[in-house]
């Protein structure tokens, strides 16, 4: 790489920093950029800095968003009175993508896990009992991932909104589709067995 | 991808015009810019557009370069006796890398191709003929690749070349390192055999 000249090994130095590029493939971006023309280089360059320029946190649901309110809290074709809480943002991605879910969200931005210090104060959780308090939601849907701090985290939102009135349910978990029996995990078996349903 | 704000769907679909990025990737890469620090952002658009407005051809070897004469022009170290032709920038950096070559290159930018309507009229071959009449280069190494075209390229060149006072010699093909013989195909094994040298 020392025999490129200068303003190219930056490049390929800044791209090999993003994660899955190595050396070797930030070397073939880096020279597709430099025989790309001119403006399709420009539009790459301006479209980072503009999207660390512009993306903000949503104000209600803490997804991303351009504005102070994301497009999906202000769709009026949405149903109010279902909050599905997530970790991240891509999560809500993950769930809009699968399409059957109409309702709002609410992104934690992580999960209760004390040995990385993350306490309740460390997540959205004030602005979530706000959101219930307020009166127009319905029903909670616990949509954290199934990991031990996944499902600490969807005990310990469920235990807080017991008193308030409103339903709190939390996404099935079981064999994913697709999935062979004999190949799945016991603990995916036991909670596949325990969450049966009628036929 | 339509439910992410119109800044973020801009920086996928930038990213996802770079080769070997799909969408998926391109997401993915778009999520880390997002959370990346604000300066890491910075330098890696900045990098992009430097390395568009500072890179050219090195006016001796036509390779890439951030002034009029490239580093390996420049270095007095290198022999300027020993000119070695390659089709593109690429394939001058791979000479490099090999680390074995001490002496100067010719880029050609490609190869004849009349299938393609390039002619020698494209390529910089006045360039070489002229580098050559300077009477500094003893031999010019003939490293186009050894396709239909990069074998026609070398001969054409090797011809033209046959009057002067100048030494003209061709890389070897033959088996690559590490390969297997039941593996390789007929026309290897055939220049591997014409090529051979005593033990």
């Amino acid at each position: 790489m020392q025999h490129y000249p200068k303003s190219i090994r930056n490049l390929i130095r800044q791209l090999s920093r993003l994660p899955g590029i190595g050396e070797k493939t930030a070397e073939r971006l880096a020279m597709h950029v430099l025989k790309a023309p001119a403006d399709q280089a420009q539009a790459l360059a301006e479209s980072i800095l503009q999207v660390k320029r512009s993306v903000q946190h949503c104000q209600q649901c803490f997804g991303l968003s351009d504005g102070p309110v994301c497009q999906i809290c202000q769709d009026p074709g949405r149903d109010r009175d279902l909050v599905c809480v997530v970790e991240q943002p891509a999560d809500m991605m993950s769930v809009e993508k699968a399409g059957c879910f109409k309702g709002l969200y609410h992104i934690l931005g992580g999960v209760l896990s004390p040995m990385d210090g993350i306490g309740p104060d460390r997540l959205r959780l004030e602005q979530l009992w706000r959101r219930v308090d307020s009166g127009q939601v319905k029903e909670v849907i616990l949509a954290t991932s199934t990991s031990v701090e996944g499902e600490a985290t969807a005990s310990f939102i469920a235990q807080r909104l017991a008193g308030r009135p409103v339903k709190v349910s939390r996404i099935a978990s079981g064999i994913p589709m697709g999935g062979d029996i004999k190949y799945v995990d016991q603990m995916t078996l036991k909670r596949a067995i325990w969450g049966r349903h009628a036929c």
